[in-house]
């Protein structure tokens, strides 16, 4: 007890990561031990490799599995002062893997410090704080751990009670991998998403070869604008054989100006022709492009997710040695809510608004996303238009909790369909349980000082509906 | 106790709305009990009806009180999958009822939720949880409570210890209501507010026919903007002789573009004649009128309002079967800072700049607002210029402590006007005693937390004067 | 006790400004008072007069060195219905006191509260809380202090344990203040910092003077950009003479149009020859001398600081009688992270980026500052790209935490380089300690939550390294 409050005597912290990790009170607890943590998982939306999960893939070190691919622990250490060589250059697993334990110290209050000592946990039961003193016993205890069957790809994905995963695909993909999974496991649903970002952003290098590629993936000459809807068409439909219940999107911002089929052909082909394209035609382009393909959606019933505001590629030097997804990424300030109203009320004119989920990158536009919903919910299903769970930077617990608190407030959590990873790590699962957690002591806070009744039943129920059983229905998986 | 923990017993939850509901502490419940609870209401800015008041309504059903026309409630209902027939539509007054009661239980951590009970308990006494098994009784209940004329709309004012009422009103309003209730109860407050949007927004459906029934009403034919001033300079002056003391605007943001009288009198006359108008002409237009609408307030020591920022009327096939207000408007984000400034500037170099009070609807923009007041504050008048309690979407628990801690931070709280329903209901009063006490509680957590000094009279005083004495004092009622 | 709860016993409130003021536990107590408070302070950036230093100079009353200068006050005595004629006016020192302590009841969960009494605490022993009734002693007590050599200005300094003083200087100064100082006192640092605001915005009145003057300082006649570029690196030269490590920029947002140096020189001729220059031509002129002073700044080793998003001067009529900097500044709403990368990003790819401080003063924009650092570490120097301390009006408690959440969560806070005052007074170095509570409050917290582990070694060495020995090493003094 501290005399220099003259009150209470303070509680002992609470041990790190307990069983009591991110739940406040009894209530809590309870939602989580008896209602979240049962629930198996659906990860709707992910950046695994279906080749990693067809092929039951094992990794050689935790270096591999942790490490590689991961630009959230290289921003880390390049703010920590690690050179380049020790991130993504030739050093050998274990010169990085002792980098990341020297980084690990400095990342307190960091979603990374969480991260990094609960996967420890869950995946490998080592309980050690990972740092240069432990560096070595960590590194031979998880590889060797990484050795048994258990964590292999597939291993994982049954320790973790992984019942969907949905991939994220471009259009031009064969999908050979989730054919192959899906001949062989009929009762685990590996599924793709339809991701035709590269059909849509006209302006980015390469944008010719692409849909060559794309062409002849669906063996269609592409040359005009309604070519390559059709071709897209076609390409929906081999996804929807295998399976896919979404599409993805990652844009700035949405695009509704006005556009005619023509215009959008005309632009089509001058940038086919390696004509030049000015800012108000792309504009026209994708406007076109995004309201076809959102048709296209609707009338398969799948759910479109639009990924909004991320600032990419910022760094033109790593660009060039690095390329795209490497830790060069960061939060945009575009306006987001006009275009974002007009595209979705076109579809919905057009009688053709699929379900939709929206995720923003930058908080200050938490309110704008929640609120959109409610004006295109037209009662046809529970929680049409969501507002998706906290994304990328978003992805932890304030983040977590200004999106749960804000979607409380203004829409219904209740018909919330919940987390996913987006992750391209095995290791990431337990964000999961990370979510559940929070979501149950947000609950429970509530019901503790008298702002919900006591009913573990009814909570209970909502809680299991946002952890499971609305993506299930939702989604219909 | 949870032994998973190892730290001190969790206290029991606190009773769902008790006495204690939202306050945190002792400090904080003396705060509320012996400071706010006591006080009457002003509620200055509100969308009751005048002619229900005046005629002292009676409500058939607690579905018609309840239910029509609460756009928060039908943007709940949409969102949990109830269709239109039970909302708007032609359902009798038990199957909306019913539809509502399936959707409470999902309205979780929603304001509604809260709403729904306090006002259950408030008005009708019932303490049960709304919900399917609950619904036939609150049905029948409430009901019975709505025969006796305790809860007639004069009833209503009465029990919650309402003073002064603030309609909305538009200038071509007759103010028939005002005027007799006016002389049949010269004790209460039943006061217009004058709100001339229609007058503004040129760009709008119907400005033509509104202008010629505005002119109507004034009895002056309007061929011209300065036809236009005049017109509006009789109605405030119609309005000031039934009390009016405050105006109010519906606007996306201010306007403070360079204008002339002449290039606003081209403006009007062209819109008159049906000629298209570009959206410069439109800001030149509205630049002009909101300066010439200021600087008449300003003359008759009115208190301007502007609630600025909501994106309105996004989805187009709902606003053709139901019009505007019916639950599809939601946050914009559109540029604030420089107009407002520029606008506030322009009058107070004139030496016209009216009180006024701000009401941002985004919540980003809520540091912006609260340091916009300090650059016109010229101690003529304590808290001269008002940023506006938590509105709309806002008005909930989480919305209201960001107003009051940012309010806090950036400016005077002590000189804070307080709170207001905005609310077409009757049953809206218990957002005060919400409001006082989420006041209360953060003024207590400080007290309890050694921020503020444990000075009962002084702080209470301050409580009574957000409450209650402020806004009598700086609206002059 | 209260018995509406049915809880456990309320804690009595603890003692306004106590020991334990912030400190909600006991692990956070150890933080701040075993590791936090011993260390020395380091302002790297503030406003304090270099003459005032290098004189010592003594104050005359309370009010000169507390209510002269201070915008922060005024604004609150102008919303407090204070006429200029006791703010910034005639009235005698006493007089002013008067009405600041009859304001200061009022500005109750004000940071200024906070700001008044730990001022009076720590400077002059005084513990009463300032109202109109203790006026009359404080002002007394306070002004016999200031008597003493204990406050005169290097007092002050000594007494508050202060290392290094970083002032904010013209390029245009001849820095006799920080020379005399320097050879009077070489073992204490009171360094210049180099802030050419005068010679970027060339749209602002007196650019021409401004520029004739720079060019008699340095003994050169400016007639082109290039001329005006060798004087900014004279004056770069000379002020790293006395010490200079850090360059400071107020500006709405970044620049970082493409220009060239011809182009630049073109705007920059037509300016001084008063021919007019448009917006387009701003921004260009802008961005081509920003860029050439960073890459001065990285030659040299110096971080630069940039300080964005004010909207200054708002109210014409003030600005007029009392010119700027007087408390009519309030904040911005600008586009923010497009320039904000571009501009880093030339600089990178010139391989000329040097350390960069970046301050928000929307925190709107916390999260896109806080990841925009991301993208240019580059592994050369630990927290190489920092977001600055809650700057202006966001230096209050609830911006303090905002942006120190928002920085762990985002990056690495302990790489953070802490806390400066940015003060024009020399009464506000307990900004420090109030800064220091926060830090290892939110630490104590997450231990006490069971987030962090109870480590006190490793995170007393991370809160010493964030109050002082990261700024050190990072600025090399």
């Amino acid at each position: 007890m501290s005399q220099r409050n003259g009150t209470l005597e303070y509680a002992p912290p609470r041990p790190f990561l307990g069983d009591s990790f991110l739940l406040d009170n009894e209530f809590a607890e309870q939602l989580y031990h008896e209602h979240a943590a049962p629930q198996p998982i659906i990860d709707y939306h992910c950046h695994l490799s279906p080749e990693d999960i067809a092929n039951d893939r094992r990794f050689r070190s935790i270096t591999e599995i942790w490490l590689e691919g991961d630009h959230y622990k290289w921003r880390a250490m390049r703010t920590q002062g690690v050179t380049e060589h020790f991130i993504t250059g030739k050093a050998s697993d274990w010169e990085k893997f002792e980098k990341w334990a020297e980084t690990v110290p400095y990342t307190v209050r960091n979603p990374l410090f969480h991260w990094t000592h609960l996967e420890l946990r869950r995946y490998f039961g080592i309980e050690a704080l990972l740092c240069p003193a432990s560096a070595s016993n960590v590194f031979e205890q998880a590889n060797a751990a990484l050795y048994s069957p258990n964590l292999s790809a597939g291993g994982i994905l049954k320790k973790m009670n992984v019942e969907v995963v949905c991939t994220t695909d471009d259009p031009a993909d064969e999908l050979a991998a989730h054919l192959m999974f899906a001949e062989q496991h009929p009762a685990t649903k590996l599924l793709p998403t339809f991701r035709p970002d590269r059909a849509i952003l006209l302006e980015k290098d390469g944008f010719g070869e692409y849909i060559a590629r794309l062409g002849a993936t669906a063996r269609i000459e592409i040359r005009s604008f309604s070519d390559l809807l059709e071709t897209l068409e076609r390409r929906m439909d081999f996804f929807a054989s295998l399976g896919c219940r979404l599409s993805d999107h990652g844009l700035e911002r949405l695009y509704a100006a006005e556009f005619t089929d023509k215009a959008a052909d005309e632009i089509f082909r001058k940038k086919i022709d390696n004509q030049p394209i000015s800012p108000k035609e792309v504009e026209i382009y994708q406007s076109a492009i995004l309201f076809h393909l959102g048709i296209g959606y609707a009338q398969r019933g799948w759910t479109q997710q639009f990924h909004l505001g991320a600032l990419r590629n910022n760094n033109a030097r790593m660009m060039q040695s690095l390329g795209p997804d490497t830790g060069f990424d960061s939060i945009g300030d575009f306006e987001q809510a006009r275009h974002l109203a007009r595209f979705l009320d076109r579809l919905d004119r057009e009688g053709n608004l699929p379900q939709t989920i929206l995720y923003n990158l930058n908080p200050r536009d938490n309110e704008v996303f929640a609120t959109m919903l409610g004006n295109f919910n037209d009662g046809s299903v529970p929680g049409k238009i969501q507002w998706g769970s906290a994304w990328w930077f978003l992805d932890q617990k304030d983040g977590m909790e200004k999106q749960l608190n804000t979607l409380s407030n203004l829409g219904l959590l209740a018909r919330f369909v919940g987390m996913l990873t987006d992750s391209r790590s095995f290791l990431s699962f337990p964000r999961h349980e990370y979510f559940r957690r929070i979501l149950c002591n947000l609950i429970g806070r509530d019901v503790a000082n008298g702002e919900l009744p006591a009913e573990l039943d009814w909570l209970g129920g909502i809680v299991e509906d946002i952890c499971y059983r609305n993506a299930k229905r939702y989604f219909n998986f």
